[in-house]
């Protein structure tokens, strides 16, 4: 079985982390809001950020919910992009709101249609780059949508979690009265089963209402954790640099070769997933997996039933293999579509 | 300063613990209700019990909180004890639900007053051993409760967090088709900062909604968090029988020297704090703090403002230095109330 599924590196995190100290030593309750130690560690990677501005969570998932439900007005509407990452709508119903819908034209945002639903929704939700999309918005858009959503006093959730895997320029950090930046370190560090998250945001009204929130909800995220984040912050910069470089070459191969095989997709500039589209996708999902022993996603799952989520998490010998197989269903079944 | 306020235990958690692996290795994404190895653990800890019954959670909390939240009805009441856990009016308002109380007398439940509300709850939280009033329900009373809960068709929500400090019998485990049991490696093993909680339920339909929303809300728990409590699970059983013997002579403590300050307080038969009775106890606490530098919890945050919570989990000698602060504040300042 080669699994095209996963959301998970397959690096493995920076040797930092394990130089955190097991014990023996007593475990009591840390702060709601997450170690400060952390916290300073993690402001001084943006702008003009304090310490204060940040809520260490139990990864992105938890701060997605927890602001949700901190800015929650019963029946208000909350845009999000389609395709979405699947637990998008679950959080929204789950606060208590109803999602509305962007579309993403191969993984684009159009701004007008965008704009026309902006000024009815009581928040947004952006994802660059995106899951399952491997889309990243162009700045320009950023900054429009930024002072459109200041405008219409919208509240701006703003997913980055894939922000250091960005392949075509620096990640553009949305900025905001209003704007609250998820963050994880599952992706950049390879910490996924750890489940350190965070949210930051500069609106002191929501940061303040999260950490009450979490109080009750959660408490502290896992201290050991979050000293092992800590230390992954201590990792050069250059790991993630290297890194990123091991991807592109992943998204070059599996988009090159995705191409000749006559898929229609569009390059990825983020994360790691490739979005081809098929005839009767959920059909290909099932015969790839029973068939070739190949896992992928239905695109149904994020909102689009026309395409296969393909994530490239995996080392280009089974990439490579794992395409071969895709090719052999190409020739063998698919034309029968 | 000496802290009564503390609801964590001073002693280190069991020396097992720290046998745990912590690298160089990879910390993929877990099983989203919990990993297999601990949960069939925990199951032997319960009559019956299968390992599909549990969802490992970050700390009781998140249990309490996901719970709430998989049997929600907007507008329904959920009946609470007072004094009160002070997390769970939040609770069961941010499930969009109404709390309803039920009152404690010096700590015990009066069953016909109960049985009066709970025909109009759809659900119930009983916390025995309680926080904050170290108070243990009879047994004939928490199997009545067990009937009427089942025969109203009333979710049951057993917070047992302190099931392993009861001074006085075994814990009685409450049951039934609705009963959804909380706890936690907390206050047993001393890991409340590594948050390792969870549910245990028979009522399958819960267990898979609270999966559902864990999968969107915060994922799994923190993996080395749970093989960590899988380890503590290793502990001899007499650790947790001499730590309850030690937890018994600082009960027997303070009870005692309280009585003899006159002071108005029951017994504690479980849990690790007294619940005295003072004239304005907000001032008391304030007087407390600033005056005796002595750290207390007003007992309006549980709910009940005619008393103050002094936690003993801290060792012998301050306790008897904190109490005697207590006894100089009671000869200059407390006659002039």
């Amino acid at each position: 079985m080669i699994s095209f599924g996963s959301g998970q590196p397959d690096l493995p995190p920076p040797a930092e982390l394990f130089s955190v100290r097991l014990g023996p030593r007593k475990f009591p309750y840390g702060l709601i809001q997450g170690e400060e130690k952390l916290r300073t560690a993690i402001a001084k990677e943006y702008p003009n950020a304090k310490p204060e501005q940040f809520v260490i969570t139990n990864g992105a998932s938890e701060a997605i919910d927890l602001t949700l439900r901190a800015i929650s007005r019963p029946g208000a509407r909350v845009l999000l992009p389609v395709p979405y990452y699947y637990s998008y709508p679950h959080n929204v119903r789950f606060a208590g709101m109803v999602p509305d819908y962007y579309k993403l034209r191969r993984g684009k945002i159009e701004i007008e249609s965008f704009l026309n639903k902006l000024s009815r929704a009581h928040a947004v939700l952006i994802n660059s780059p995106s899951n399952p999309a491997g889309s990243v918005q162009d700045v320009e858009v950023l900054k429009h949508i930024e002072k459109m959503a200041a405008k219409y006093n919208v509240h701006v959730i703003s997913d980055e979690i894939y922000k250091d895997l960005i392949y075509e320029r620096e990640n553009y950090l949305l900025k905001g009265p209003h704007v609250h930046t998820i963050n994880s370190f599952s992706k950049t560090f390879a910490m996924c089963g750890l489940r350190v998250g965070y949210l930051f945001s500069k609106d002191e009204e929501v940061v303040k209402k999260v950490i009450e929130m979490k109080s009750h909800t959660a408490m502290n995220t896992n201290v050991l954790a979050q000293e092992m984040a800590s230390k992954a912050l201590q990792a050069p910069k250059s790991l993630i640099e290297k890194q990123r470089n091991l991807w592109r070459e992943r998204r070059d191969f599996i988009y090159a070769t995705m191409l000749e095989m006559g898929l229609d997709l569009w390059k990825p500039e983020g994360a790691f997933y490739v979005f081809p589209k098929f005839k009767d996708a959920n059909r290909v999902v099932s015969e790839l997996f029973h068939k070739y022993k190949i896992i992928t996603y239905d695109g149904a799952w994020f909102g689009d039933p026309t395409r296969v989520r393909f994530s490239y998490a995996l080392d280009i010998e089974r990439i490579k293999k794992g395409l071969d197989r895709v090719k052999a269903f190409l020739n063998k079944e698919y034309r029968s579509y």
